[in-house]
């Protein structure tokens, strides 16, 4: 059984985590009951101070490069910890898009008439007091920031110490729009935390922080669930499959395999296994293994699938057990053939995570059963794994992708950071 | 801060608890996938074998109330444990109501088609494997059970050693429902666990249960806070208030109150605090006292209110500070007169639990604010506090009432024992 023992002791004394959370707690108060207006001033006046302030913000981003480069890091990393005068703009941008987005708070979600002539509605309010956990990219900072604001909560961000810098100098702009707005500062605090010593300390905190988003690495998620007496939803690991069925448009086939593995292939819902009926293999895969060479993809092959491609005159070495259910993040794609629906959908229950599942057909008895039999977020059909996302299914931004069925399965855009309340007017009814 | 050790040791074999949870995995996955008709079917058959085996019922029930006074057990608990003819039947006709609702898995949410013709479908899936425990009435365990039939979620019923061979004896007959409708027993298990030994262990299998909902006294609810590392959908104290606004309607709101807290004073949704206006205490509070005395409600009142109410005639004692924010549970009432309906705000919001709260009032501005600033699980405008609850808000029967945000807040039914995927349709697209 897990030890629910931390590890490593919090050092931060818990009063400083408690003084955090408790000044977060009176922002969220102020912020739940703002208008939409306030709130949206504030997010415009954040994107205004984003770009007027974008020389310290480059500085401190600079320095926060030189730290990583001195200390190794190496290349793909370090384009997602730099800013440059674009990303900064796209940063505001992506700031001023969440402002013209419906406020979800006060929404009525639902409302009907009881018999007794009493009305009951149900109406979206924030959560509260969040703790948003990130690594690397620190436009992160301010899209999360962002997000809590409009939707009525307060906000700790623990964002990663390789960019403290860059992270500081884009929460005193989001400090400085809060201000201007009229609303309170404390909404949004950056925690910093080199060692992860705050972050056990905020994760122990039952009570006070009402939820805890982690966004990162297998490190980050393993440290937060070890740690965690708050609620957690996890962002975890998208061990994405496309299943080639027996039937389908090979052509549409093609596209759909080389976008899901290689239009991206470093996020989560790009796609890891490509699994093929064996009807559909012979034809299918000659052409989806150019396709996916072309996009420097290395193939690591079931055997019959090995042979194939193979005899087709494309490079691709054997898959090892390891594999499947492996996420790459990197242009490597695991193929195996199965030999029909059963067995890809077993394939896929075994080795999944729930994130984004694919099936490419033209029968529609197997659409849908794939539909109904697949547990993930999001089920494609005929479609890309890359879909998966809050501004491509039109939810709007997102603050991640839940990978757990609590709350929120799935991209969590303005919504799914509310709860909603039963609000009941009656005139004088008592129950009998 | 908070230890994170469990102080009482599991001294069951962990394997035991995740072989437990792992037959309850593999009955979900059938479950989950089973057609309304075939639930529909082993509920009917559940509520078939209840009635027809009532006798052996009746009989556990006799030993589980004979040990229950032989270890001094009060009035009230005895009463709740008890189960006669009339009570068996009761519960099975509860089982087939839940028959009768409408099957959530498979009900598309929200459906919208994208620029790109792409077609977004939420489509409700169960959660998977629940934990719930629970004290006391051996009838939860047929409902429990039904609800999470109906909902497509495998369970582990924990519940009260106190109740275990009633319990047993009700649990048998879910099980033969279930295989008479050819759905796989292990569906619904129940854990027999009179120290909860058992209840840590499970409370501990993190990923392999997707949700505890304790429902029981403060001692139980703590004991799964500290040990749970699972998600729990906490089923909290009720500290409701009735705050009566200076304008409002008197007969009605003498009414209310009386209904609030004395209809049925031991359960959650009960007043246990009436919050008066000062401008209408002088009018309201002699009426209320009479009917609260006639209904054999102690008041703890302020000393303005304990003024007024004694010159009336009416017998009260001074509050404590102490009463002020505690659950009751019983026929006391305390009484607190405020200056406006901001202290009582802020009344509510120090000393509440976020589970109801209403206001009585004819000022449409007064209630516009309560309805906002007041964050509950439901808000009552002119309504008795014992409307929240699923039948009477009219979601059906509910497993019991959320305090948390996450998730569910307020009654938990059919839907809120489910989760949302998103299912996207389309003829080959891919991102751009």
């Amino acid at each position: 059984m897990k030890q629910s023992v931390a590890p490593v002791a919090p050092t931060a004394p818990p009063s400083e985590a408690a003084r955090l959370a408790e000044t977060a707690r009176a922002a969220s108060r102020e912020l739940s009951r703002a208008h939409s207006a306030a709130k949206d001033d504030a997010l415009c006046a954040i994107a205004d101070r984003l770009v007027a302030t974008r020389g310290r913000i480059e500085r401190a981003n600079r320095d926060d490069l030189a730290a990583a480069r001195r200390a190794g890091v190496r290349g793909a990393f370090l384009d997602r910890l730099a800013l440059d005068p674009k990303r900064i703009a796209a940063m505001a941008e992506a700031v001023r898009a969440i402002a013209a987005l419906q406020d979800p708070v006060g929404e009525v979600v639902l409302s009907w008439r009881r018999p007794n002539g009493l009305t009951v509605k149900q109406i979206r309010l924030p959560l509260g007091v969040l703790l948003v956990v990130y690594e690397a990219r620190p436009n992160v900072t301010a899209d999360a920031a962002a997000l809590c604001i409009k939707s009525g909560n307060a906000v700790l961000l623990r964002g990663g110490g390789e960019a403290l810098h860059s992270n500081r100098a884009i929460a005193r702009a989001v400090g400085e729009g809060l201000r201007r707005a009229g609303l309170p500062a404390d909404a949004v605090q950056l925690v910093e935390d080199p060692k992860r010593e705050r972050l056990a300390a905020l994760l122990a905190l039952e009570g006070k922080i009402d939820l805890c988003i982690p966004r990162g690495g297998a490190g980050l998620m393993s440290f937060v669930r070890e740690h965690a007496r708050i609620p957690v939803i996890p962002h975890g690991a998208g061990v994405c499959h496309v299943y080639a069925d027996a039937s389908l448009d090979r052509d549409a086939a093609v596209r759909v395999i080389v976008n899901a593995k290689a239009q991206r292939p470093g996020v989560c819902n790009a796609a890891e296994c490509l699994l093929v009926h064996r009807s559909a293999a012979r034809e299918l895969l000659p052409l989806a293994a150019r396709a996916l060479c072309d996009a420097d993809v290395e193939l690591r092959c079931c055997p019959t699938s090995l042979a194939i491609v193979r005899r087709a005159g494309f490079p691709a070495r054997p898959a090892e057990e390891s594999d499947y259910g492996r996420e790459f993040l990197d242009r490597i794609l695991a193929v195996r053939v199965v030999r029909d629906l059963d067995e890809a959908l077993a394939h896929i229950e075994r080795y999944g995570t729930g994130h984004t599942e694919a099936i490419l057909t033209r029968d529609l008895a197997a659409a849908r059963r794939f539909e109904r039999e697949v547990a993930a977020s999001a089920v494609m059909i005929n479609a890309s794994t890359r879909f998966n996302d809050g501004g491509e299914l039109g939810l709007g931004a997102e603050i991640g992708i839940s990978t757990g069925r609590l709350h929120a399965y799935g991209p969590m855009g303005l919504r799914e950071l509310c709860s909603k309340k039963f609000v009941v007017e009656g005139d004088g009814q008592v129950r009998a």
